[in-house]
């Protein structure tokens, strides 16, 4: 892509809404733009981020089991009266009518669209485990909303939603989903710590929320720092394998790991003083078992092997897209900017013409692009009429993770030069041994 | 993917409620599920033809140059005071009030929004031109909605919209994007034919609808058969030649053909008899300029090269994703159920075990599933342990483009079924040689 022909509405001034660091980065970076209190737009570079985030999320979903549905913004009040939950739910619920008069309402969850869409097909635990999911916005009207897409009020969430036929096998879909998170993030370039978490509106008796860790996070987080080190399943890990499964869950929840709400200082100050670690902590994942409480109300309802209908397990699982996107920005920039993870950078490589419109600069560019897309990388082509110094400020703010530098005096020894975003370290090297040397990382 | 942990919920009866052959079809298939009036969930058979028709789409806009950007769903009332379009826009549009009394609404097209994002930054003609657009959920919220998701009250629209110094500038834009819809219909196996066409609520001087024929189509239209075999531009067409797209545009509306509001009955009596084709049409895309109708009021100004500032020229396009996949489904079923074409279909191939259970039938599925995936093909594997026409039946309904089948008998001899769900073909050969054959295609 050439940036001439793209839009990157970069801003030089540091927007003073923008509290914290991701927040002013993602202005700065034309990343996003605010188009009422709360609620964003993605422009290209932030939608191309988003994406990325997306796909991650979504290929350990699948790898775990889970099958993709999309469920509408817009819900009927009635669905939510069958769970108890319409008058329950509080202003945080966007609630509207319809030219029929009709009570409608923006989506903060999706517990109930997908218990009814669950128990009108399913009839036998043949049916089952089956495990739900979809990546689409919500909207929680929250009263403060701030921090940018961090707390936005309309919002992108990955929310799944298991069916089971009993609280075991509920337990080890709440399992696939803890792995599955945990691949996730460490994917993402997180380090994500599970901690026993409240269940809150969603309901249930058993909740997890994986928190990381930023000096900017909303609330205090306190664990062992053992949590910083422990190994993450390999890509390899068998679903299926029920017992595995529960050790993996059981080793990230072994040590001490509370949210301030379910802290308890007695048992922290068991923990050794060397290990103990409070922060501040960003919450960028929250799951739920909470058994019958939506089935029951709603009569989703299997025939067991026994034939005896019963009311099926449930739990939900959320990971919020557009808040990570920031939570990363919060984990990994400089002074200059952001400093994205491979996983999701926008583009590869920031491909910079230090003299645009001088012929030899301007023909490797173009092969050097060619050259690096051919090899499957994605570029973003700095053809502006700019001087170097705007050129690699640019670079530097937006993070890609490789900056290929052409230049005329190094051109005339063959040569150009390649800077890593994240190290700052820079190697010289003749453009056709490029695409081998980035892709070696 | 194994249909035993897949979720398809076929339907057994006809729905009543539907009127109309997609709409039946699309709940049959357990495509989508209707969760209130005009207000669809979409399963995941139907998610994974609707991400495909997205995908095509995009293909052709960012080929054709457009950048992708995602708006909000909910959009503030007063940005939409400032082009006047708030009172006028009638009761089709979902409006709300926030916990704080302000007013939203629930974006029914984006207009104003990237007319605002646009102002924000842009300052120069050299910022232009720009084509900006979003594939995103929409509401208006029709007195009657019908039809499944051709008329549905939340639908996906790809809009697009462009900005350019001048009325010349803008015609190639809108020619651009004129060009590169014709392309996405004949990638969807779509005959799609360009319509003057009125300009309702969006306004401006010119536009087009691109209307394709179906039995079932909401208006009538009329046009010259000319249309019918009429080449569409290759994938190479070139989008910045400025007189080659012009054209083609001019020869894709030099023959009659206009929508019933603007049908002109002595023009048409002037097409030739033999040529005339008066027939029911749905409308899948729609393209306007209205020039500076809303740079204008919302002063998106720009400094032109002579260093004046002056409005910008705008254009708007539309593509309905959700309601292609309907139209789709209109014009290419049987009796027995949907036939999808190769580009948007869910799964390449359902690949159908007569005998699970069968140790030879279940190793020969397996690894043909592997083959065919390893081929780069998708496969929905029938693993159900149900009788053969029963899985017969779904694999029409639901409408792959190759069906396998793996019985008992044939693999005696080390031979499978492949048949071509459009035409009924059927073939006896080798699995070694199927991913090969299904390639050729």
């Amino acid at each position: 892509m050439r940036l001439s022909r793209y839009f990157l509405p970069i801003l030089r001034e540091t927007p003073k809404e923008a509290e914290i660091v991701s927040h002013r980065l993602m202005l700065r970076a034309g990343m996003i733009r605010q188009e009422a209190a709360g609620i964003y737009a993605w422009l290209p570079l932030g939608l191309r981020v988003l994406n990325k985030v997306c796909d991650v999320i979504r290929a350990e979903q699948d790898r775990a089991g889970a099958v993709e549905i999309l469920m509408p913004t817009i819900q009927a009040a009635d669905l939510w009266r069958e769970s108890g939950r319409y008058e329950a739910y509080g202003k945080e619920m966007l609630r509207l009518k319809d030219r029929h008069e009709r009570e409608l309402l923006y989506g903060p969850t999706a517990e109930e669209v997908v218990t009814e869409i669950f128990r009108a097909s399913a009839r036998s635990y043949k049916d089952l485990p089956k495990n739900l999911y979809q990546i689409s916005w919500k909207f929680r009207d929250e009263v403060r909303p701030r921090f940018g897409t961090m707390r936005s009020r309309e919002f992108l969430m990955k929310d799944g939603y298991s069916f089971d036929l009993d609280q075991a096998a509920a337990r080890h879909s709440y399992n696939k989903v803890f792995v599955s998170y945990l691949r996730t993030f460490e994917t993402l370039g997180l380090r994500a710590i599970p901690m026993r978490a409240d269940t809150g509106p969603i309901g249930g008796d058993l909740s997890h929320e994986f928190i990381i860790l930023a000096k900017t996070g909303e609330s205090e987080v306190f664990c062992d720092r053992a949590y910083l080190d422990m190994p993450v399943p390999p890509p390899s890990v068998d679903f299926d394998d029920v017992a595995g499964l529960q050790g993996v869950v059981d080793s990230w929840t072994s040590h001490y790991a509370a949210t301030d709400e379910m802290h308890d200082e007695a048992v922290f100050a068991e923990v050794p003083e060397a290990s103990r670690l409070s922060a501040r902590g960003i919450e960028v994942g929250h799951i739920f078992y909470f058994g019958t409480k939506y089935s029951t109300p709603m009569k989703a309802v299997v025939t067991g092997p026994d034939g005896q209908e019963r009311p099926v397990h449930m739990g939900s699982y959320g990971i919020g897209p557009s808040r990570l996107v920031a939570a990363t920005i919060e984990a990994s920039h400089d002074e200059a900017g952001i400093i994205w993870p491979d996983a999701i950078a926008p583009f590869d490589v920031a491909l910079i013409n230090l003299k645009v419109g001088d012929a030899a600069c301007d023909a490797a560019c173009a092969e050097i692009q060619s050259a690096l897309e051919t090899a499957g990388l994605s570029v973003l082509y700095d053809d502006r009429d700019e001087r170097p110094g705007a050129k690699f400020a640019t670079a530097d703010l937006i993070g890609l993770p490789w900056q290929v530098i052409v230049g005329p005096k190094g051109l005339a020894e063959g040569k150009i030069e390649l800077k890593r975003r994240a190290s700052g370290e820079r190697e010289t090297l003749d453009p056709v041994d490029l695409p081998a040397r980035i892709r070696r990382v």
